[in-house]
């Protein structure tokens, strides 16, 4: 079976079999199709695409490229979540206490970011003493003691993943529906989680900038989960500004401690509620309404919020900071930005305002970048808000020792104001399951 | 300028300007650009096309990536030939010494084969003592003394077309039709001759399957043609089989000569005086049946004859085996292959022919095969013609040391018989100018 021969079938539009997608994909893990054979296989995917069987088999082969882990060991029902991406996104913090403390187990592999902020362990090592590297068996342990813990990721997992996407990353073939469901349910179905609930973003801030594109997107992953004999949901969500209203690493901490105590900001508060209640739909089999008074429940009594102080403490944290936020890592200096318009707000955009924080210090620039804990922002103001001039819009937590001149004016253009009234859109835009 | 930028540029259907496919081709050529990327933009070519204008901004960057030639010091109109390639074409033996007995000058600059036979060069090497290595003065000084010199190709000549194709050749992104007209168009504009007339295969044995396609093709390569200046035309032909009857290297010099003898194939000859009629009407501005009265007149009166006999003298060749070409290379055995059915010839596969013949020995499997310049093939039956089962199809031209029965079995597919009555195609199926 030669490359050349794959690549002119899906550039012709026909549909590949699954001899011929697994020689494809193995040839070029190890080395024996060429860089430039994929590229031009990928672009031709591009255009032609793949259908949910051919989507299906790519995954799977994808999928056992590497390391694959089964979580044997682990009682009940384990579930996983995974976010397309966005500005903001602390869900991870908040959603693992949430769903252990609703019974559900959270073997949660995270990694480090690259990009606007750090990823969520490098959020979780703003507390002091945090350690994301367990053994497997401590692992296990913990997540059967407690319901939730939060590890880095260890072995080999989906080689092919990073392999193919380091290269899409380059020959602007990223944005295929196909491929990216292959790739982030390839990493997702490695790890053997009973359920799995998909976060997937929609709009200006997101790799999906439309609905209907969206839809897609859930509907093909939803379908190659079950396929793969897994409950899959999928939550679609607006990201047409940044989630909640702190970007950075430590402030993002302190909101996910508000949000579990009940005081988080309400939109992102309303998009744990849906993500909980899918993953208790999946698991117990509830409808969405009664699963969300269980959520709410949850973060009323304080069982959420205990449960993250339990998964604090087993994975060697500082407590203390949690109990009282202010010991957490702290910018030094807090500036105001203030309206110089009367309006409101109609956009916020979310790339412009993850680089300004990444301009702040508040994320990697490259791999060898060290991130600044304290310093990140917060949107005061959200879309259709009224503002005034000199009302504040937003602040910029900064270390003086930067200068942070750019950054601010980095956020301000991300900042638009209409004269005339904006109507939001709503957070939660759909549920496919 | 991102390489990057440029692919999702094309990918997204949008215009190059001339700096971004000059950026694009420099970078690929002195290895800033990898393949990989080059891979990706190619396939999105594939897909989303080029207009003129940025086919003619590819083609002239293309061309000038390399050494040009000036042909400086040729007197008369420099005219040149350009076929899009088939099985059996021994066109530039004959065109040449055609061309020059009419006054025109062809200063041929031509290729080794890989493939079912030979190229030029190499069949003209069938002659003993013929040197396509001349130096440029005694080349010059050759052409302007008798009008006809074919030589090998020297220089580094159009470096981006290579380097272009060997990647397209392993992407599947060679069918795509202003990629073929940039790569012919930048090798043939690299070389100043005044005049070019395009020779545009049609059928199901050339790149062109429809004579649609074939039409874009020669209408996009007349124009960027014009626009360097040139005096170009194209005509269209009929490749749904062979050229001629003869496929080899000895065999194919046998046939041009039988041909510049006025007694060759009927369907080649008329070919040699469509080409050779648009070469007089670029030159001398004649209309095309006088034209190809003149053609006719320098093939019955010997004078294009002669200008072959010239050509082989001034070039070291033995001329006594042109006149006597049972002196060439030839063959130890011939073995009829015959009709096992009643019908017409309906379809000859020029493809598999052309197999044939390098199975035999007539052309390079690898660059470092030696190629066999007696062994070859001739089609005795052409689409259209009525065959009775024991009758003469064709004839193999075998060297008895090889194992030719597999090149038998493939000729013999190749050629298909059917019970109803078969109209061939006219050769000549356009002329755009």
């Amino acid at each position: 079976m030669r490359a050349y021969d794959i690549i002119k079938k899906k550039r012709d539009g026909q549909k590949l079999n699954q001899a011929e997608i697994i020689s494809m994909i193995k040839g070029f893990v190890d080395n024996t199709i060429p860089d430039y054979q994929m590229a031009a296989f990928l672009m031709a995917v591009y255009f032609k695409g793949m259908d949910e069987e051919e989507t299906y088999w790519l995954t799977d082969c994808m999928r056992t490229s590497g390391d694959v882990i089964d979580l044997e060991g682990i009682e009940g029902f384990t579930v996983d979540k995974h976010s397309t991406g966005g500005v903001g996104d602390k869900t991870s913090l908040v959603l693992g206490p949430v769903l252990a403390a609703l019974g559900l187990k959270v073997a949660k592999m995270s990694g480090r970011g690259l990009g606007h902020t750090g990823g969520t362990i490098d959020k979780l090592e703003a507390i002091k003493g945090f350690s994301c590297e367990l053994s497997t068996a401590d692992f296990i342990k913990a997540v059967n003691s407690i319901g939730v813990v939060i590890v880095g990721q260890t072995g080999n997992l989906v080689p092919a993943d990073k392999k193919i996407y380091a290269l899409r990353d380059v020959t602007a073939t990223v944005d295929s529906i196909p491929l990216i469901a292959a790739s982030i349910m390839s990493k997702k179905l490695a790890v053997a989680n009973k359920g799995l609930v998909l976060d997937v973003k929609v709009g200006s801030g997101a790799f999906m900038k439309n609905i209907d594109d969206a839809r897609e997107l859930a509907r093909l992953m939803v379908k190659i989960g079950k396929q793969a004999g897994r409950k899959v949901t999928a939550v679609l969500s607006n990201m047409d500004e940044p989630l909640g209203e702190m970007i950075g690493n430590s402030v993002e901490v302190i909101e996910a401690i508000d949000t579990l105590r009940n005081k988080g900001p309400q939109s992102f508060t309303s998009l744990i509620k849906a993500l909980a209640a899918q993953a208790l739909t999946l698991s117990f089999g509830l409808n969405h309404s009664d699963a969300e008074l269980k959520v709410a429940e949850v973060l009323e009594n304080g069982k959420a919020y205990a449960k993250f102080l339990e998964m604090v403490k087993i994975q060697g944290g500082d407590v203390s900071m949690i109990e009282d936020y202010r010991k957490l890592p702290a910018a030094k200096q807090t500036l105001p930005l203030k309206s110089d318009k009367n309006g409101y707000i109609s956009q916020i955009q979310c790339e412009e305002i993850g680089l300004a924080a990444m301009m702040l210090g508040a994320g990697r620039e490259t791999k060898d970048s060290v991130i600044d804990m304290g310093v990140g922002l917060k949107l005061v103001k959200h879309v259709g808000d009224k503002v005034n001039i000199g009302d504040v819009i937003a602040e910029l937590y900064v270390n003086p020792a930067r200068d942070n001149n750019k950054a601010v004016d980095r956020l301000k253009a991300a900042i638009q104001i209409s004269p005339d009234k904006v109507i939001p859109q709503p957070l939660i835009l759909d549920i496919i399951s």
